[in-house]
């Protein structure tokens, strides 16, 4: 039986699932909506599926599953609607800037039973998923401290800083269930500092664009993590375990692994530029891991505690660099 | 207007080919053909293509290309013919074993003004075209000297080896084709040699499983190659130039970049154990490469003049280990 | 003019500066003092420096300068003495494990006009001083974050950690060193968690043995710094700075740097297991540094007031830990 | 009791040989003798040596053994008489430019029972001792194939070219000692080509800036050699090793292991450019082990007979690429 699903949001994140969908046999896209009609119409074109209202998809019994890329703030709406519409759902993170909203989303979806993954893509990255395949294996022994660098190639534009809902919901969100994901136990606190050292209007915003971070557990296990809008070599992605054992970490990927020498040096060519390029296969492996758990009914992972954990983390980071202190999470 | 492709060999290369075809928008795959009905049914039931026989698919005025994955015994035939009837062709390596032979060939494409692109997929590699664009743009002065690494995971079996026209013709042919790709000038001498290191079971079939060969140029320009049917690590495959001005080389592609630290050292996980996977990207391009010189009216490149001559200077290899002697190349 | 030195103190590390002093021309190991008489004798005979006390050394007005190696609680009162005596003092880090104390004897030390160099021997590592030469030299920019990782292979005996003033201002106290080399600002604030991960006995005596810190700067350059008691792998000293137009790092040393590669993989040997051995040029090249500032009378740096600054740091963190708050350094 | 040593020649190399031994407790330099005065003077003022004649030397009974850094032309005339005198003798390769007369030399150093070592320093270089000892361990089985790649910064100057004796028995001497150092074989046969890429005037001088050569053992094993005069880059010196269950390698060594990442990529500093600092430890670890063998009254390794064989293998190459022909090693 093939999974009919519909896309909500034909932007570029939306395209990706879209190809992602194409190419998994076990699944087919049969509509997509979008307020911009050409954006919907091209993906339509490309794959075959109607376009239609988000109205129309939520009344239309024959669609199992949405994914929705649609802007932030229509995330906990529409997660809600399709949920009680029965229909499985996968959303982009965040569920929504306001943690209370997020959970009051996560309430209704735990009511009515709704099957509801998260887009934290990183966690299907191959090579961060041989990381934790190496902890769970045992490699490194207990997890004692995490390390994650995390940088973008350049800052966003102002625009977008503004409905971002600042540094640490938009950009460390990733980060925050990547440290879940690898610690092996819950944050309990957090600490750290975060300054504009990119691009004053970032500041003039109200958000920051350099942030360190340190998180702990309850046992005392800890996570860095190092955020910057701009790395001038690329797209930044790094993680890094040091267990009893050893450590096991994960470099960055590169377009192409060539290296030139001459009497400057040994130089291999910048990281990706694109966190699109980047992280490719952990697009394709998400929707296939969505499809997964529609086709065998298993619970969906990350699910939407998963995203709201992130986001308390998110809003413990803002409170310990405003009040100077290490907060304590919820 | 989308080019139609038939398919001859449904086996696993011809499977790679499918896909990448599928991929494609400017190309249509419509017709598989394979004495093998059930790998030919596969094919056509994955893409949609209709299953035919190789008569039918030559009588078929309304299919514009063929893409050759039979046997390589019949490679020069079915090149013939479908140059002959008119239909763009891409073929695997080799054309044949016999140089005669793939040279009578080459004479009937060149009559007839056929279209004949050879399969030397390497050519397409991302990193090893950084490697030429690199050379090109300059950045490492004139080129010197060529270092080709290029070992298999483990032999192929003994009926494999039968067939296959021995190391040079079978494995080696890529390195030569690569070392005419970097030297910039066409190979004038071969010396080497060449042994049973892996399993005397080649040996005994007339055939080498570890070669060193030397390749010059009338300039002086130099290539080393180094051949194994076995690297306990994986599947080798290696570049480095040495030019006036510095070197640059492609390093291994491995599946996973991660690393594990512990007492006993530091550890990354083996390389790719299988060229398909390690060159996948290569044989999507070639087949991109391929579509484009059709749509775009260019001669193909690698052409049947590269397989020619891959094939000239595998029998001088085969010369200088036998003869002990630098052979000239015809 | 041969500058005449004097050893105070010929444990391990002792024997590392008399080695130092012997390979250098311009200077003469002269004495050599310490409580357990085999210890003197030792580097005695091996320098052909004459055993001598404490008081005698002091006495001596052919003595041009001493090297203090001596527990840590002596270093205040003989960095007085000798600066008092008018001889040039190299002494080991920490000038006091107390701050006052420490701030009392760089009061006498300024009032008598002394010359005094503190050990902080990163500083002159070949690698470390090459990252900070691209920093002056504008590769990356304007510095931003610094992230240090520095890791022991193995926890020290409980009988040694109840004297070394706890892990900020035994272990940490290089790395807070280090930022301060590498910001190019001095230190505002400090935050961080710490934890006993490696070995409850370490918890017992009220230390921690895993700790993670944040440094910020008032203009918000940041520094992240790791720190375990435990690295299997060995002893890991890694730093990177970003700055606005790239980056530096420096990779951790290795004895020997060979890879084997086999079916499981890829290794390469661990990392330095021993302090000593990873930064033999580090304390050769600070003892020609102190020999340099005699001989051309120039500033001692690092100078006692880097002692100072980098042992407030020790106290904000051991602060920041306890109390949960970004500490102001005063 | 101390080794008492002279050194016969203070060059360059002559310096790098006195400090080892002024660095070894065990040894002694005693006299020191050179055509140009000012030279031995030097070495005598820095050591506490004598400068002497070389008669004196020869007849000075006191003296055990000799270091002999002479020109070339001179070696067998020293070695011969030191042998006799009952010396050991350490002399720097190659024996003599003509096999037959190195030959002789060693016949004499037979007869008399003579103790000399050749200064085939790489064997002694801490990275490559690890590949061997990798080899030995059995931790890549049987050793199938060697890859040396040795490259020059740049090429000397004609002068030198005069009377090296050609790029084979000057410069690949050291590559032919380290093949046989690592296969485990005698070589039984040498193929390849050479050129001139680098520099006209050593064409003219007739010899070559740039070979490929490949040795093969009587059961098959395989050795390629790379060489230039000229890398941008510095001074090229890798080894890697095939086995039948796996590889082992020895990456180039650098001054400083930093990198900087910007918007051109990742740039890693230039390779030592000069062999000396390359190869420091090599030296003070050949010195030593020549000191190990009168000490411990063991045979010398590397001996006479293995220059005699590296000789071998050098005038096997000039006919290989003169002759165009494999040539078997006598």
């Amino acid at each position: 039986m093939v999974t009919t699903i519909a896309l909500l949001g034909a932007g570029r994140i939306g395209k990706v699932h879209a190809k992602a969908i194409a190419e998994d046999k076990r699944a087919r896209l049969v509509a997509v909506a979008d307020a911009m009609a050409p954006a919907a119409a091209a993906i339509a074109e490309a794959t075959g599926a109607a376009v239609m209202t988000i109205d129309a998809i939520e009344a239309d019994g024959s669609i199992d599953a949405v994914i929705i890329c649609t802007p932030t703030n229509t995330h906990a709406d529409l997660i809600e609607r399709f949920a009680r519409a029965g229909k499985a759902v996968f959303c982009e993170k965040p569920v929504d800037l306001d943690v209370a909203r997020a959970r009051a989303c996560a309430d209704v979806v735990r009511e009515v039973g709704g099957r509801v993954m998260l887009g934290f893509n990183r966690r299907f990255d191959p090579h961060f998923l041989a990381v934790r395949a190496a902890i769970d294996d045992g490699r490194i022994g207990d997890v004692e401290m995490v390390t994650i660098v995390s940088r973008d190639p350049g800052p966003p534009p102002a625009e977008y800083i503004k409905v971002s809902g600042g540094i640490f919901r938009d950009m460390t969100i990733h980060d925050f269930d990547m440290a879940r994901f690898l610690l092996g136990e819950e944050i309990a606190t957090v600490s750290g500092t975060a300054s504009v050292l990119v691009n004053p209007e970032i500041g003039e915003l109200g958000d920051y664009d350099s942030a360190s971070l340190v998180l702990a557990t309850a046992s005392g296990r800890q996570c860095v993590i190092s955020n910057s809008r701009r790395a001038a070599y690329g797209y930044d992605q790094r993680i890094e375990v040091l267990g009893s054992l050893g450590s096991v970490s994960a470099e960055n990927q590169r377009p192409v692994s060539i290296e030139i020498a001459n009497k400057d040096g040994y130089t291999r060519p910048p990281l990706h530029d694109f966190f699109m390029t980047r992280y490719t296969a952990a697009y394709a492996a998400e929707i296939s891991a969505f499809i997964d758990s529609i086709e065998n009914d298993t619970a969906p992972s990350p699910s939407i505690e998963d995203g709201l954990m992130a986001l308390a983390l998110a809003d413990a980071a803002v409170r310990a660099v405003k009040e100077k202190k290490t907060i304590a999470v919820g």
